[in-house]
Parts: C-alpha cells; sequence; structure tokens
C-alpha cells in the first residue's frame, strides 16, 4: 500500500493506494461520530456492499442505493441521500462513504457538503477514473440538464481508498476511460510520466496491480500538487481541464452517460492537440503521439457522428470557463505543457471544430 | 447611514444600515462581473424590484421571481434559481442578489454557494428578522420536509443593505416576528440592551426610523462578534440559537408558514426562560421580564393549541444541536447570559413541555 498525503492545511487528508484497503484500519480513524450512511449504486453495491460494511466499526450503518449513471447526477437523486439521512436520524457528527465512481463521488460529496451545512465524508472510488480524477481536488456536485456540473461545492473527504482489486472488475471501456485521465496528466505536466503510459500501455490494458498502483499514484500526486497550489481553481488547476471543454460539449451533445466521461476526454484532449498544432505550438509529430497513445488505451479520437460545428460552438459557450463571454481553452504548448488562454485565432478554432465534426 | 464591519478574514463585509441605501455607491462596488440576478418573491418585487434595478450598474441584469413563504423554501424553488442561471447564461463572475426576506436571503445564499461551486452575492433584506438574523453569519440553505434547514452551506455575503425604508411597507406580524429575535440578541448576550428595547418597545412598534436603526446596528453587531469568533458553529455560536430547538418543532408541526419563524422563536425562547427558571438558574421576576417583553412586541407567549409533549419530543429530537442522541438546549444562567447544556433535569423539560403544551 502506498499512501499519498494531499496537503490542504486543516483540510489535509490521505490517499490509501494499492491492494487489501478493506480494512478497519484504514476506516475507524477517520469516523469520528458513530453513525455512518453508505451511498452507492445499483452495480457497485451488489459486489463491494456487504465486504465494505464487514470493515466498518459497530456504529450506526445505513445505506442508500441509487440507480447507476450520469443521468442520476441529478438534484432528484441528491434528494434521495438527504431523505435517507433524515429518515435515520443522522445528526451532523455523521460519516458518509461514497462506494462507486465519479457520479457517487460527486454526489456523495456534495451531499455530505450540503447535509446540515457540512460533514464528514470518506471516498472508495471504485472506477480508474475516479481514482485519479475524484480522489484530489474536492469538486463536488451534481448536473442540470442545461449545464455539467454547474450545481455543486468543493468539499474534501478525510480519507480516500484508491483499491487496485476493484478494478478487477471494472468494464474494458470503463478502464479505457479512466487511462484518458492518467494519460491528460502526463500532457499537462509531466512528459517522462507520459513516456512511461507509451512504455506501459499494454500492461496498464492488461490490469497489472503494480503498474495500475503506480499510474494512480502519480496522477494522484501531480493533481495534488496542483490542488494545494491552488484550491479553488482560480489559476494553474484549470489546466486539468485539458479536454474538457471539448468533451463537455460532446457529453451534453449525446445526453450524459451515452459516452463515458473519459472517452468524450480523450476525443476532446485530441482537439486540443490538433487546435495547438494548428497554432504552431506542437509539432505534426507530438500531434500523432497524442492520437496514438489514445488508441493505445482503446479509446475514441474522434467526435460523435453528426455533431455539428455550431453545436460544439453552442455548448462550449455555457462552459464554466467562459469569463465575460470570452471562451477560454486548454491547449498545449508542448507535451508535458498546457496553458489555459483565450488568445488563439477563431479561424483556427472553426478548423478544428470543422475537421472533428462535420 | 450607519456601517457595520462583519470581520471575517478574507471573507469581510460591510453592512449599511439605514435610510436612504438604494444607490450606485452601495452597490455597484460590491459587483465584480458583468451579470447580475435578483432573486425576489411575488410580494416584495411589486414594491422594490424597479427601484434596485433602477439604482444597479449598466450590466446585463436578469430575475427570478419566486412564489412567497417558507413553504417555498425548497431544492425545486431553489432549482427555479438554477435554472434561470443557466438560461440567461450566467457564468462563474456573476451576482446573485437577494431581495426579500430570510427565505429569499437564504435561498439566494445556497444557490451562490452552489452555482458554479460558488458566485458572489449580496444581501437586501426586506423584513427585520431577517436584517437582523440572515445579515450575520454567513448560514443559507433550504428546508427538507423532515427538517428545517437540514440542507444548506455557509456562504457569505459581498455587501448587506438593511434599509429601514423597506420597514415602512411590512405587516405587523412580521414587524414583531423581527422584534423576537431583536429581544433574543439582548436575552443572550447584553442585558442593558434587553433594558434599553424595554425602554424602547413602544417606539419601535412604531417604526421609528432611527430606534429600528440602532435596534437593527445592535443585534447585528453582537451577532458579528459571535459569528468572528466561531464562523461555523462549533461553540458560542450556538447561544444565538436560544429559544430556536423549541421554535423549530412548532414551526415543524405547524407546517412551515402557518407561524412565523420569530412567532415560533418568541414562544420557544419563554419556554427556555420556564425551564431556566425551573433549573434555578433565573428568577420568577426574571421570568415574567421575559414574558412581558414578549407581548409588549405583540408576540405570542403559549404553544399552538392542540400541541402534544410527545410531539416537542419528536420534532426536537431531529434538531442539528442533537449530538450522538443527546438533545442539548441553550438556556438562560441570567438575563443576558445564555449557556448551550445537555445538563438539565429531564423531569423538569417535561414539566415545561406540559406547561406549554397540553
Amino acid at each position: 500500500m502506498q499512501t499519498l498525503n494531499v496537503d490542504l492545511g486543516d483540510r489535509s487528508y490521505p490517499i490509501f493506494i494499492g491492494t487489501d484497503l478493506f480494512h478497519p484500519d484504514n476506516l475507524t480513524p477517520y469516523i469520528k461520530g458513530n453513525q455512518v450512511l453508505i451511498v452507492s449504486n445499483e452495480t457497485v453495491a451488489p459486489l463491494y456492499l456487504e465486504p465494505l460494511k464487514a470493515v466498518l466499526p459497530a456504529v450506526q450503518i445505513d445505506d442508500v442505493i441509487l440507480p447507476d449513471g450520469e443521468k442520476f447526477k441529478t438534484l432528484a437523486q441528491l434528494n434521495a441521500v438527504f431523505d435517507r439521512l433524515l429518515e435515520c436520524r443522522h445528526n451532523r457528527t455523521t460519516t458518509l462513504i461514497a462506494l462507486g465512481g465519479g457520479v457517487i463521488g460527486d454526489m456523495t460529496g456534495f451531499a455530505a457538503a450540503c447535509y446540515q451545512r457540512g460533514v464528514n465524508f470518506i471516498q472508495i472510488p471504485t472506477t480508474l477514473l475516479s481514482q485519479v480524477d475524484s480522489s484530489v481536488g474536492g469538486k463536488t456536485g451534481v448536473n442540470h440538464p442545461l449545464g455539467k456540473n454547474m450545481i455543486g461545492a468543493f468539499h474534501q473527504p478525510q480519507v480516500v481508498l484508491a483499491s487496485v482489486d476493484v478494478l478487477q472488475t471494472l468494464p474494458d471501456r470503463e478502464l479505457s476511460a479512466g487511462l484518458a485521465e492518467v494519460i491528460k496528466y502526463g500532457l499537462v505536466y509531466d512528459e517522462g510520466f507520459l513516456g512511461w503510459l507509451e512504455t506501459n500501455m499494454s500492461g496498464l490494458i492488461g490490469r497489472d496491480a503494480s503498474l495500475l498502483s503506480y499510474a494512480i499514484y502519480r496522477s494522484c500526486e501531480l493533481k495534488a500538487e496542483v490542488v494545494a497550489q491552488d484550491e479553488k481553481e482560480s489559476g494553474v488547476r484549470a489546466l486539468l481541464n485539458l479536454g474538457h471543454t471539448f468533451g463537455h460539449a460532446i457529453e451534453s451533445c449525446q445526453g450524459y452517460g451515452n459516452w463515458l466521461h473519459g472517452e468524450a476526454v480523450a476525443v476532446g484532449t485530441v482537439m486540443a492537440a490538433d487546435l495547438s498544432q494548428r497554432l504552431g505550438w506542437i509539432s505534426s509529430d507530438d500531434y500523432q503521439r497524442v492520437v496514438q497513445i489514445m488508441q493505445a488505451a482503446n479509446l475514441p479520437v474522434t467526435a460523435p457522428r453528426g455533431m455539428t460545428p455550431e453545436e460544439f460552438m453552442t455548448l462550449m459557450s455555457v462552459d464554466k470557463k467562459v469569463v465575460d463571454g470570452q471562451l477560454r481553452l486548454i491547449l498545449l504548448k508542448a507535451l508535458g505543457k498546457a496553458v489555459v488562454t483565450d488568445q488563439f485565432d477563431p479561424a483556427a478554432l472553426q478548423q478544428t471544430l470543422t475537421r472533428f465534426a462535420a
């Protein structure tokens, strides 16, 4: 087991990464009161709810099982968590435990942020994507029909268990979607890590536990460094959204849940690389490396059939990175070096949209 | 105009108190982006929406008018605010303005806390209660069918305008309800202020502008001192809830909105005084002073007809001040000195409940 400490002053917390993490030592010290509510979904609960309950301390343990999928990341489902908390009379010393992927993590974290104006929570992310994305940063929230993650809060967990064991039951498509985010860390911050990923991609796809552990550790470490500098995302943290502005447009257009988040981000990252190349910031070879590593991870590299440049522009204009009407994008100055900028030729953006959506 | 600065480090803000406050100087410096959403209700908007718009800077100004009343302080109504923000494409530099009483203030503040994980807001409270209660403390939120204010966040405004002018159109019953909270500040922290209120109650009921301004200023000042010490309500701030545990039970039992919050708090305060007298902490004369000042402010001093001690106990057990199953109450050690305690004879509590609800 490896431990990564996320340094946020009095909101600091550890991430435990590796195998055999379902153990009282990893949970009991982080449960302060005598009530726990486990929030999980219909896919994950049958596999891991009982094993989790078996290692919790002897407190009042309740659970709420939500339907599985991004389309259920709504205020209505959030309210189901509040219903359960109040029916079971949980007080402000309760601890919520998120047992599931990013949707469960984001909703549970947001429920914890809002219940009685803030209670503790623990994250047990069960997808690679949520292990490398939601484990660090404290972003919680739900979607709105008019925009993804538009309603939420910053709220930090007490501890995160990133178990490589649970990844053994993850569908192939979701493993690949998680690798899209891992690749993103390399592209944004660390060309060395990108090279390591290119070398080890087949082992990662083969679910080698020690390779996965290292990929998770390094991803979380890179994200933690950035979040520690910029907890509320006013500056450098925005770089983590490489591929997300294009990607969110794809997800919105397709309806949440038809494309996996990581799949949309993979295409969005390729689009950002394409635009970066058009602006003369990266070479054609660099662009090809981006395409090839996504393909090696079994990820899509073209936008959904039938999606138009106009749809992209409309959906991107509601992105949170729009400031006073000006679209800002995360682009690549080099592999391993991203920038956030509104200084790009709109004609080049149109060319990128036309290439990927026509 | 008087100014009170609420000192919360980088979340500090001013409260302007007095007449003629609808002026660009009091608003423009606190609007950072170029979008504003005014949130108001059907009662207040016809009176003050246009006067407010007339003094705002030349930015995109949208509004959303909610139904009036505590029963609309719900997640569903909150979502109407999010709908409007997204329909009108407000970005994360937007400013929300709450124009209304406590319900509008709490919901607008919570919407601002959650929209894109946090945007700015300005409070223009239009009831005496919200001027002395919601102006300081940053508590925002909505109700749940199983409990009041169970879903919310701490979120501080940029500025508060506590206009005495708008109190001239306030119904008598709501003026009295506000005075219940003003009286509470005297009872909890400041016997001198309590004496001033006893002396000036008829002038306050008569809406004398300078008396009201002082009552608002001193109430907010007392609350600000406490909140500065204890922003997240882990300690001394809990004393501000004098009368609220009993009062919330009354509100829950009657259904939100039938009793005004201040009316329920008035009865709850008298009940807390009764229990304090039974415990030998205050004298019979002290208890009578509490009853008399509430009556002088035209407030009720007995629980709703038909409400039983058992109903009180059930409803009080879901109060946020319950920790690990132990009910804690705010009681009076003297007039001007409250304590939070779970050290009271349960039999004395039963006697109080039986006296007030039988």
